[in-house]
Parts: structure tokens; C-alpha cells; sequence
């Protein structure tokens, strides 16, 4: 078995791109997942790497890199000891019978943490709407802590709310009934807007039904608010 | 007004040391918040800065400094145009009518988020137990969003269960009942433990009452657990 010692090794180049850029991923249809945890999660959800690269010694499976080098490769953490590119997955239909819908959630670690609490929450898919963060870059998968390998995930380019499954409910800071108090039976799909701005007024217009987390002071982000939400539906019967 | 302008001046270099380690705030029992959004949520909450900095030409309050080196003294990000050190305050004595009580949370943005929930779920006070992250660090105060100017922050150093107010209920993973079953009324102290490991098997068996989210899927990290919990308490009469 050879080991990578090369920065310019063409497999080690091929990695930092699809770790640095949403570019070269969309390009490639392929992702990094890295570190240990997180390839065990991979394993166990039945996704198979199209590569899979460890750092020399370690023992682990893969092709053999540097320490240093596949370090330098890692988008996020250093002393990465194992990491693996997938193809991306992506559905055609968003799913219930709970759907969650992001629209601007910019924040990496805030979809990742979304993905993580639709499938605690047992969410039949996520939607990732425009200026929405890619939910396979190295923030976000590590924040989904391998949920990505879970959870459906459909991308849209428009707001698409007329292929959103059940009732739309546009979660807001501010207006509209206690989410517990909305009266909300059957299928849901959760609207969820960007951190700072919230929905656009348009599409919670558009939206069957507007609903808050009710709070005492201060605010929540935009993944404490889903998670909650995703929570409190998960009560509910459905 | 003097501008600062060099590396090495005195104000800068204490600030460098306020915002990189935790044994320099907990000597001078001062930190640091950055940015705009932050100074403003401490002025709302009638926090007087004892030193204010403001990138030089940005027009903003404070002394001013050349904005590179501003920048190099801030704690996460670049581009920061105000930055200001305000007095640690520690209360001594846990509030209720609902409490939290942190238990090796360790990473810094968790407890952020935690304050953060505690704060918009009403909250009276955040109790800081052993190996948990400083809740004044930049990356805590900045995932606060503010929340540290507004709850009540106890430190404590061994696990000090006697001195928490109301019924102790330790929210665990996986036994237990579900926290919305667990038939709480009167004050409660939540007790969160670590990301890894949870809390510590003695401090289990202490508690009160032990009590679980309960999830589909996967799991929760310890700042989306707490904040479920916390939605989940200001939902019950108290």
C-alpha cells in the first residue's frame, strides 16, 4: 500500500476543493465527511465512501496520507485521523409527515444542527431553500453529527411552497398563535427563515399558517427555534 | 483623542489577554464582548462598559484603534468595529422559579446557546458546575446573542446539589421519564451534563427526578436538549 506524501497528490487536491468550496461539490456531486464519529455514522446509516483516506499509522481504513498533510486537507478540525468523500444524495419529493423548509439559514452549523433535530424529531425530510448553507459542507455535516446520512434532503431554487407536503406553517418571532395552540393536525411542513431577517413577508403571506414559539425575553436562532418546533410537533398527533 | 497604534500598547495587550484565557478573566474578573450587536445588549441591560474600543474612522464610541490591530485583539472574528470589557458579575445564590445547572459542558458555544434559552424560556439564574466552559469566553458570550447581560450567572465548584432551588431533575439520554410526563409542579433545577458522557452517575442517582426527551431518532446535544427542556417547563404551570 502506498502512502500520500505529496501536498500536490491529485487525490489530496480533489479533497481541498470539495472541502473549501460549494463550487467544486455541486460540480462533483460529492462531499468530506471527517473524523471517526462521523464515518461510523456513515457506515451505519449503509453509505459507502468513494474514497476513504487515514492518516499513515493510524491503523484506520483508507489510503494512507500524512498526518500533516491530510490535516491540511480537513476543512475543520486538525488532527483529523480518518476522512471520506460520498456522493451527495438528494430526494426529488419533500416528505412528511413532518417536512422542515429552510429558506436563508446561511449559517452552516445552524443547518447542520437543524438536520440533527429533524431526525431526532423523527422529520420525514428537510428542504434546503435559497441562500440556505449547504447542508454538506464541513460545518454543516459535522453539526448534523451524521444526521445528514439520515434524513431526506431535497434542494430548491424557488420557494416551491405549492410542493411543500400538508399544512405550511411559517414559523415567526413575533405574531401569530403559540405553536402548541395552532390547531395543527395531519401533515406539517415548518417554514424557517434566516437568522437575522426571519421568513420574507411574501411567503409567509403564502404560508396555510403563521405560528411562534412563545419566549419571555430575548430571542432564539434559527436552530433552537426548529428544534423546539420540531419537538413540540412531535407531541402533537398526527 | 489619541489613536492606538501600536501592538504593543498596554489597553491592547490586556484586552488580547481578557479575550484568550479563561485564568486572566478569572483573575481580573473582567471580560470581553465584541461587536456592535453585543455593546448594545449590554447598554439595553444597563451594563457600563469599563473600557470601550472602536476601530478608528468607524465613528463609533470608545478609544480608537487602527482596525487591523482591533481586529487581532478580538477573540473570533475579523472585522470587529467595537469591543468593550465590562466587570464579570457572579451571583451567590441560585434563583429559581426554574434554574439550570451546567455539568461539564465544555464547549463554550453550548453554553452560549444555553444562556441564550434560559434566557428566553424566563429562567432565573444559570448555575456553572465543574469542568464547564467560562460562560464570559468570547465564543460564550457571542452565542449568548447578549443573553449573559440578562440571567443571573452562579458559579460553583463542587456539584453543590443541596443549595439548588426546587426539585432536581436530571435530563438524561435514555431512562427516565419524559420530561412533559414527569409530573413536575413548584420550582425545578434542570441539570445538564457533558456532550459525551452526560452527567456523572452520582449526580444522577442525587437528583430528584430523572427525565428524558424523548426522540425518534439519533440524538440532541446538550444545548438543543436543554433548550427542549427549558421550552418544555415554561409550557407547565409553575
Amino acid at each position: 500500500m502506498t502512502t500520500i506524501t505529496s501536498h500536490d497528490n491529485a487525490q489530496l487536491k480533489e479533497l481541498r476543493k470539495l472541502t473549501q468550496r460549494r463550487r467544486e461539490r455541486e460540480r462533483a456531486g460529492r462531499f468530506v465527511a471527517e473524523g471517526e464519529d462521523l464515518l461510523a455514522a456513515a457506515d451505519a446509516a449503509g453509505w459507502e465512501p468513494l474514497q476513504r483516506f487515514c492518516a499513515a499509522g493510524s491503523g484506520l481504513a483508507g489510503t494512507e496520507v500524512i498526518p500533516e498533510l491530510l490535516s491540511r486537507a480537513s476543512g475543520i478540525a486538525s488532527g483529523t485521523r480518518a476522512v471520506a468523500v460520498y456522493a451527495e444524495r438528494w430526494a426529488d419529493t419533500p416528505l412528511g409527515p413532518v417536512c422542515v423548509y429552510l429558506h436563508g439559514v446561511g449559517d452552516p452549523g445552524n443547518v447542520g444542527t437543524i438536520l440533527r433535530g429533524a431526525s431526532a424529531f423523527g422529520a420525514g425530510s428537510v428542504v434546503l431553500g435559497p441562500r440556505t448553507a449547504d447542508p454538506y459542507s464541513p460545518k454543516a455535516v459535522r453539526a448534523s453529527m451524521g444526521a445528514v446520512f439520515e434524513i431526506p434532503l431535497v434542494r430548491v431554487t424557488d420557494e416551491a411552497l405549492d410542493r411543500l407536503p400538508g399544512t405550511t406553517v411559517a414559523l415567526v418571532a413575533d405574531r401569530g398563535a403559540p405553536l402548541a395552540q395552532a390547531g395543527l393536525t395531519g401533515p406539517v411542513t415548518l417554514l424557517i427563515g434566516s437568522e437575522r431577517d426571519g421568513l420574507p413577508v411574501g411567503l409567509v403571506a403564502a404560508a396555510d399558517a403563521v405560528a411562534r414559539i412563545p419566549i419571555a425575553n430575548h430571542s432564539l436562532n434559527a436552530a433552537m427555534a426548529a428544534t423546539v418546533a420540531l419537538y413540540e410537533l412531535s407531541r402533537m398527533p398526527r
